[in-house]
């Protein structure tokens, strides 16, 4: 049971942002500067790297749904579910493996990013733009998934939720103005 | 040296919001709604609990910044200073122990956060917006920390500066348009 009252049915994420609309906003925001940024890394590769953090914080409920988006923006699940098993061992580019092993460092804690492993990065052809936006989208997901997690959310089992959620994110983007509504 | 191309002499998430405005405007919009909100825990309560996971995530900028901020807000430095130390072992009120007790199960990731935690910060008379509020913020910072520390920007040496950031967080409010110049 969530730790605080949420609307039942409402799922992860989306029952906080329904009940508290002033956080929302700005939480929302910053997902879609973030991760329907164009310019840099793909729209596709930036749902990987939050799919990626998602499931080192093991939160179940950002895990699926980032990945249902990542399956709909790339539309292959292979690699998606390789990611999650297998990081910077799933079959990326080299410059992406080399963002992942940052991204996994950031889940860790900011100060284990290391100039070797800015210097991997940057010779597989990341550049500054990718470097800062790996760093804050995997900050980022340490703490949307400590908010979902640590209010003990719902994460439903029916992977069809999740397919839901993930078309919605993949075409629309990030939700403005209604966030549970964008999410129905 | 940061990890990314930053301004000289800017410290900081601040150099980091000079150089990348689309994601300076939420991350300062999350800042202001979650340590500037009205209602339930007071602003130097919010600041405290920042303060107290920035130090838990070792981070020298956000802990020493939000800590000016409080001791601005609360004209008391010796609490301050404790809360860094001691943690719930602070002589603060017995909700704000009881949350700082919930913030450090967040630091560390928000499955560790139990229904005793809970119940315990319930017991002091924190309300539902009160345990939202503070595994919100305990989250944000261990994102905040990990963007500063994970591009490795710089934490200045003089207690002069973290005072002027203090100083001007606590009567102004977190930035809304030009980050830097907001800090400058």
């Amino acid at each position: 049971m969530p730790h605080v009252d949420v609307t039942e049915g409402i799922p992860g994420i989306v029952s906080l942002m329904d009940r508290y609309p002033d956080t929302a906003r700005p939480l929302n925001e910053l997902a879609q500067a973030l991760l329907r940024a164009d310019g840099g890394l793909t729209h596709a590769e930036r749902e990987l790297v939050a799919t990626y953090v998602s499931s080192l914080n093991r939160c179940v409920f950002c895990t699926q749904s980032h990945a249902a988006t990542a399956r709909h923006l790339l539309d292959d699940a292979v690699v998606v579910g390789q990611v999650i098993a297998k990081g910077a061992g799933a079959p990326v580019s080299r410059k992406l493996k080399a963002l992942l092993v940052v991204a996994a460092k950031v889940q860790q804690g900011g100060r284990g990013v290391s100039d070797a492993d800015v210097a991997a990065a940057r010779a597989e052809g990341a550049s500054d733009r990718d470097l800062h936006d790996t760093v804050l989208i995997a900050a980022a997901f340490c703490m949307y998934n400590r908010y979902v997690d640590g209010l003990a959310t719902w994460a439903p089992d029916d992977p069809a939720v999740y397919d839901r959620i993930g078309r919605r994110l993949a075409t629309e983007g990030y939700p403005r103005g209604e966030p549970a509504l964008a999410f129905a």
